[in-house]
């Protein structure tokens, strides 16, 4: 049978599976105080990310050519740009800044529901419940968002003063996500 | 107090608010199935969609500068940039190409369950669980999905060849929204 503290227990000493093998510098404070509440635990987290990966249907290894969950610079994407650009000779290169996101694990409905109402309600509008029973799984995300194809057969497909404005909306978009992170944090009690 | 049917009745003949007053034609036969149902009525329904809208914190009227839910042409996307770019003197905006999305109110938990389950499971990765009583809410939404800034202060910040690889890929997305639509249609018995 189910049992929440063994489960919470469990997860919170169990190798990190994440490539980056470590919680996101932005949301540690966030998810060590979610974890020091009796009725949830994190099963996976992110503070926000600026991301290059391959235009491919079926999640591989080697998807990912660059990832940050830091701001960039110009010359930093332009270096991981070429990189990307050199590895990938046919085919298409995205460009992504994807939004924070936490999944938890509360001890019951009730629990769950505190949490995602607070979080649906303060920024963190992409939010749903993903399980009604047992793990009672919440998923909270944000709306920060740019995708869009930036290489195509090895070449880069737009110019530099559009990078730098994707650069700074990118940035600009932690910033946001960094905020939502905060806020949650306050809101926690 | 809440009652599933009265909602239901009321939800069905009541003004369709959203600005085209009419479901897309793609998405009817899904929407008309679930409502045949009786432990479903649908509340809100997109097809999946291409938009060019002003890049504004808030939502205000005037925001959406273009919409289609049907696919688009270079010559029908260069048209409305050059109309977008004329009426948006200063400051971005954004072309978007957004993911199919449904919200459902449920009779109860079980059928609640039900149907989440088998969206989420058949491509509808987005989607979440909005309400665990009263209206057992859940919100269906796929993952295509395309957003960055293409006009800045009147300018066009990508070329042409840019514009048809994305066209190609929003189109592309919108036909993936279209088979997801079909199969959802398929496994609601």
């Amino acid at each position: 049978m189910y049992n929440f503290n063994n489960s919470k227990k469990f997860a919170l000493i169990k190798k990190d599976k994440s490539n980056k093998q470590s919680w996101d510098r932005k949301i540690i404070k966030l998810c060590n105080k979610i974890n020091s509440k009796d009725d949830y635990f994190t099963t996976s987290s992110c503070s926000g990310r600026i991301v290059l990966l391959k235009d491919e249907k079926k999640k591989k290894p080697g998807l990912f050519l660059f990832r940050t969950h830091e701001k960039i610079t110009f010359s930093q994407l332009k270096k991981e740009l070429q990189k990307a650009s050199s590895k990938v000779k046919r085919g298409m290169v995205i460009f992504k800044q994807e939004p924070c996101l936490l999944s938890v694990s509360s001890r019951n409905k009730e629990s769950q529901w505190q949490l995602f109402n607070k979080a649906r309600n303060n920024g963190w509008k992409k939010s749903g419940i993903l399980s009604i029973d047992r793990k009672f799984l919440v998923e909270l995300i944000s709306t920060e968002n740019i995708s869009f194809p930036v290489i195509k057969d090895e070449n880069i497909l737009v110019n530099d003063n559009f990078l730098k404005i994707i650069i700074k909306k990118a940035n600009y978009n932690l910033d946001s996500c960094w905020k939502k992170i905060d806020i949650l944090f306050c809101l926690i009690k």
